[in-house]
């Protein structure tokens, strides 16, 4: 089930942070990693930071942008160190391990787990494109985390994990159209309901970025199969023949 | 609990290794940071790697040898990556945390948890003062940790579990709009959604029934809050108006 879990890593500044959380993951059995338009890379202190795991550096995916990274992905976990007010899923490391290995086995498409910037971790906009989130519990006095060592919690708890999973029973598995849908589907429906919106005049004078980015969460958050999009999209378009 | 966690790293070779300890530890409230005769301390590279705790390495203890960096203790736990042929009681990390903290609990004196050199780890004499090991699970084919990141996983595994121990549940408490919407304000919603897909001859000739029932198991399962019905709605009135 690990092959199809995705670390994805953004705007890294620190190639040796690259290498370091390669090394975590091939100490975990994690092979995928994807860089969003990192520093520098490829590196040789990466390289040297990985040890034994330079076939992760040298396989790694860079990618101009979060949503390229995870287009593919049937569901995208971000990481955060701070308790948002939005209305997420948050979940620790053991449960969203479950999670991500649940959905691994009911469907063919990799999971992404994102981490962000070293200082900043994630903006809005990226942790939009989540469909939830996962919060390392840290000291409150010091929360930020190495991003490599926070790779390394998340890939220890996936392996654990996964030796509890095999030797339990498993759930019903959806195909065809009832499967989860791919995130950039997802993005493609949040794109057609943004134009009825527009066709519509819901947004009159007000900036819709704050509207569109509650509805992207929603959406994420629902986690829709390809068929309950397929609706979605069918509603729209009836109202804009209607129109 | 977590300050009677002593953290022994043994002649350790590169000195971020012992800033990353340091981080790793702070981030997971964890203090005592003792050193066994370490190849270059004080270091200004590990200063620079342990970010805000500086404290940590300001306040390490520098021992000549493993003995008397553990006399005080009550119980010494050993970190191995092999599988010992020696009758160890070896425990996987959260195991050991409940044995340390149960151990905290009951004896005001410090419970040593032991690393060893980054390339070999701790000798047979080191290990034979180790009351038991924790091993902690990888890749067969790739077990060796960077010792700052196995500092990282044991410090993770004791922090989460000493909450654990201290509270059961964890999740963020949204109020007013933010908080999840009722059954019955999702049931509403529901019905303006069918009302403006008649209104707009989504469903021809075709029963609606099983098209409407699919869209309340994704609403339900999306578990809105009330200012996103409030914005759906929104939206669904918007759409009438312009009809």
């Amino acid at each position: 089930m690990l092959e199809n879990i995705r670390i994805v890593m953004v705007n890294t500044s620190h190639p040796g942070n690259i290498g370091a959380a390669a090394r975590a993951m091939k100490n975990m059995s994690l092979q995928q990693l994807y860089l969003v338009d990192p520093l520098e890379f490829p590196s040789a202190e990466a390289a040297s930071r990985a040890t034994h795991a330079v076939d992760i550096i040298n396989n790694a995916v860079v990618c101009p942008s979060l949503s390229s990274a995870i287009a593919d992905c049937s569901l995208v976990i971000g990481t955060s160190a701070r308790e948002r007010n939005l209305n997420w899923v948050i979940e620790k490391p053991h449960q969203m391990a479950l999670t991500a290995l649940a959905q691994c086995q009911a469907v063919d498409a990799p999971v992404a787990i994102v981490f962000g910037r070293e200082r900043t971790g994630l903006t809005n906009q990226e942790l939009a494109l989540c469909h939830r989130l996962v919060h390392i519990p840290t000291n409150p006095d010091c929360s930020s985390l190495n991003v490599a060592a926070a790779v390394q919690v998340i890939a220890y708890e996936l392996f654990n994990t996964v030796q509890e999973y095999q030797t339990e029973s498993f759930s019903t598995k959806p195909d065809g159209d009832d499967q989860a849908a791919l995130a950039g589907q997802i993005q493609t429906l949040h794109q057609h309901l943004q134009q009825v919106m527009s066709e519509v005049e819901f947004f009159g004078s007000n900036n819709p970025e704050n509207v569109m980015r509650r509805l992207q969460i929603f959406l994420n958050r629902a986690q829709p199969s390809r068929r309950e999009l397929n609706i979605l999209h069918g509603i729209l378009t009836a109202m804009q023949r209607k129109l």
